[in-house]
């Protein structure tokens, strides 16, 4: 555990008093988030995909269709950057300038492994469905090996990662706080609702 | 109005029944989104941003530091591909490999433009206020001249956009329809709280 050691590009250069390199923050941030963004380049143009992911130690997973493009990509080499973000606030300041929004997001640089062990890729698909619902894995008609084959699973070594987290409220110049404006933070909240459930076949 | 013209990479390959160029939907899901990703490349290695984003007509804006690396690169010629991406629903199908999620998301391929017009960015950093919270930028302390010269504002033209939208319930196989497993959506729910006020200066 403890911290990512950071390296030119992970060192957060812009509000370097949000960075975070502490692992167990980051973990949380990646299992709580249920959404990412994959990014590489191919030929000098970028290419940008989101996708659901999955932890397991440091180990961070995403899954597709084996004849996805950007993995094809990945898995010839070229590098990825992955980022996770929640957002959590906007925070109204008194001037317009220190209008903000609080958030924790993480960066990840890496090579994609393609997950080609087995056991691996059985246990680690498992591990995405117990992510968004518990117990799950043992109900569902587990994988076939014609639809195991249709799925790539790819994995990155959390590594080179940082994160950036802003908390807390507005910062207002000294001389605005008497300003006849006010000032707070508005929550944005994420929620799972019920299960609206289909009428058994 | 109508429909965004498909090019090679906007044409969607993976689940093309989901692809979507109208650019009524796309607008709708840009301007529900609080947030979306930025990314491009330098020597060969990615770059991505999480930020906010707002827009107006056909242009769709960002904001950051006039010191931000990112933007800096996009400036000097690179080309930015912007994912902006909601998340609606787990779907839980009746065998693993039919889980899915609901979702909607646009991708959007173009070249910066820095907004150097000082109506045009005025205007624009009032949309962006507005967008959190109507009737803000009416209310807080205009950006003074040092604030504004802090902050860059860049464009890019809605052209070269697509969507991807699933809905709906678990499509599971003719024969799984039987198995005694549940099946159903659970909603993701983005909600802004209260807004917690701060006591006045």
């Amino acid at each position: 555990m403890s911290e990512y050691t950071q390296t030119e590009r992970t060192r957060v250069k812009r509000g370097a008093k949000r960075a975070n390199y502490d692992k167990e923050t980051v973990n949380a941030i990646l299992d709580e988030a249920l959404l990412c963004h994959v990014s590489t380049q191919l030929n000098g143009k970028p290419l940008l995909q989101p996708t659901i992911h999955w932890r397991d130690g440091d180990q961070l997973y995403v899954h597709g269709s084996s004849k996805n493009g950007l993995f094809k990509v990945l898995l010839e080499g070229a590098e990825a950057c992955i980022a996770v973000t929640l957002l959590d606030g906007i925070v109204f300041a008194r001037s317009a300038f220190h209008h903000s929004v609080n958030y924790r997001s993480v960066l990840i640089y890496g090579h994609a492994r393609l997950v080609d062990d087995p056991d691996e890729k059985s246990r680690s698909l498992d591990q995405l469905i117990e992510k968004f619902h518990e117990g799950r894995s043992k109900e569902a008609r587990p994988a076939n090996e014609t639809e195991l084959k249709a799925t790539s699973v790819i994995a990155f070594t959390l590594d080179e990662v940082s994160a950036k987290i802003r908390t807390g409220g507005p910062v207002d110049d000294a001389e605005d706080m008497n300003l006849p404006v006010w000032a707070g933070v508005q929550p944005v909240i994420t929620t799972l609702g019920e299960i609206e459930f289909e009428s058994e076949g």
